[in-house]
């Protein structure tokens, strides 16, 4: 019920963002154009975005890219929303690992389970990768694939972030919102591609972000068929599938897409073989990092964080004249709540 | 040269059923409603499937469908095409092997490979799984996708089946074609769930039947990220990734599509999976078997074939009343290049 009413609100915001595009649209019935980005500040970022979209999609244009072809893929975690202190994803393991922990007496004794329970974050950290995948098997296999996108939905009706209160899905960001509307208006199908877990995303994106389950690229576990009680179901395996981050994601992006995106947009050195991969297309291109540059309004960091670390990818971005976007100068608000 | 003009005469088969819907879509203006699926015979077949459509787009209706969730499934081989007296595909491996074979002196002395060098197809069979899986690595690995993705293309230029000597894309079918055109006037997303390779059916499904490479899911193999010369390619490994067949459809499914379908066609226990799944899920769906009784203008086999074997899935489909569309008898035509 909760969730229901949070996504309704989520639905008026993405509303308000297609009524502005309406005029976009049907430009020869408007007397005024509407400002289709109305969260970004005019500048250069904003005009680059603009003018881009307006050559592909301008018949007879030199630059001219059939709809068909307009592929545009985003990264999730730190491009359409927060990552900060540490992927929202942990979170939800954590609060998961603490949910079963009655079924699992052993975890009292036993790392990184042991921290979790003790609310040490720091230790749980300090197990490093392999403690975490402990920990992501542990809460998000052993289901069948109904029951763990089930899982998560009720989670997100009640979880909050620690520093806002607010839901996860609350703080997606808005200028981003109305980018992936107005690319969607003009014709490009807009994909996810994320080192998330696939599972973990399809269940809100398409009312979050209008991008439904098949648009979705993300890690994954292993999954089994099989009937059960004459019904048949798919289990989730404690065994990786595929990684969808830095290398991976070109291959995610020619598994699922086949295609070659237009446009690509990510915030982390985990993006930037998915921006070479569109870089390297025939056709005309568009390559942006989301900079995290506002301590104030959201988090500012890049080359020395641990968590969504831009560093190889911004020194690309600068040698390569892709477009960076200051999130601090550019964008008028950050979070749909944030807008007057 | 050639692949443009083969393809432009199936874009003119594909226009000619898309005008046939165009009536059906704007009903109000039409006086007399065309028939959208002209090659189908007027009987319980044609009826279960304009039924079908008919009931879950009725707004209003119990058993609407919205439009977001209407996902169509189509096995390939067999279903969209034909597959006797082999896979399709099984010619490109054998036609590449020979292609090949100059760089490798070794293949005159090594089975499988010897036996396919002296068109000895039984031994090749006879070689099982292993030796199959032998050739199709060899001939579909160690290069990148867009130069694997061009040899699909050539390879369909000049190609011809033994039986008809025509190019194997001519050897689709023309109900098919139709049905998947309906489907799609009828706000459905369809979707090719093969188990196939997915990068030997992307070339071209597009072109011949519509259906865009984001919208294939298939068999795979591994593919890596590398930079060559400061142009990143993808690599194809000679390492299998995904079988997409039996059990794996319905994983496939979930993996690439993340919706359960609405709809699945197929025509070979290997497809029983597909429509278990399909079956198992909430709304109102339609599970169908293409079934192969046609012996004078296609092959007609089922419990007995190697290839397409269909026992326990027609079995099933009795059982649970799902549609067994007769080739011999529903179908006016088989192929595009049939009709008068």
């Amino acid at each position: 019920m909760r969730m229901e009413r949070r996504f309704n609100a989520r639905t008026t915001v993405m509303q308000r963002s297609l009524i502005a595009l309406g005029c976009s649209l049907l430009v020869s019935g408007c007397a005024v154009t509407r400002d289709p980005l109305p969260s970004w500040h005019d500048g250069p970022s904003k005009k680059a975005i603009l003018d881009f979209v307006s050559h592909v999609t301008k018949p007879g244009s030199i630059d001219f890219v059939p709809p068909a072809e307009r592929i545009a893929t985003f990264d999730n975690d730190g491009t359409l929303w927060s990552e900060q202190p540490m992927y929202f994803q942990l979170f939800f393991a954590l609060d998961r690992v603490k949910e079963l922990a009655a079924q699992h007496p052993e975890w009292r004794r036993k790392q990184p389970f042991k921290a979790v329970l003790e609310d040490d974050l720091k230790t749980v950290l300090a197990g490093g990768e392999h403690a975490l995948l402990e920990l992501v098997m542990a809460s998000h296999a052993g289901n069948t694939t109904e029951e763990f996108s089930q899982t998560v939905k009720e989670w997100l009706t009640t979880a909050k972030h620690p520093k806002t209160g607010r839901p996860y899905t609350d703080m997606v960001y808005q200028p981003m919102l109305e980018l992936l509307a107005y690319l969607r208006a003009n014709g490009f199908k807009t994909f996810i591609v994320s080192g998330g877990g696939i599972e973990f995303m399809r269940p809100w994106t398409e009312q979050v972000y209008g991008i439904p389950p098949e648009q979705v690229v993300g890690s994954s576990i292993k999954t089994k068929f099989e009937m059960r009680g004459g019904k048949p179901v798919l289990v989730r395996l404690p065994e990786i599938n595929f990684i969808d981050d830095k290398a991976g994601k070109p291959v995610g992006i020619n598994q699922h897409i086949g295609r070659r995106p237009t446009a690509a947009f990510g915030n982390s050195d985990g993006d930037l073989q998915m921006l070479q991969w569109t870089a390297a297309g025939d056709g005309p291109n568009l390559m942006v990092y989301i900079h995290h540059t506002d301590a104030e309004r959201e988090w500012a960091y890049d080359r020395e964080s641990h968590i969504g670390r831009l560093d190889e990818g911004l020194d690309e971005a600068n040698d390569k004249g892709w477009l960076v976007v200051d999130m601090k100068k550019d964008w008028k608000v950050i979070y749909p709540f944030q807008m007057k």
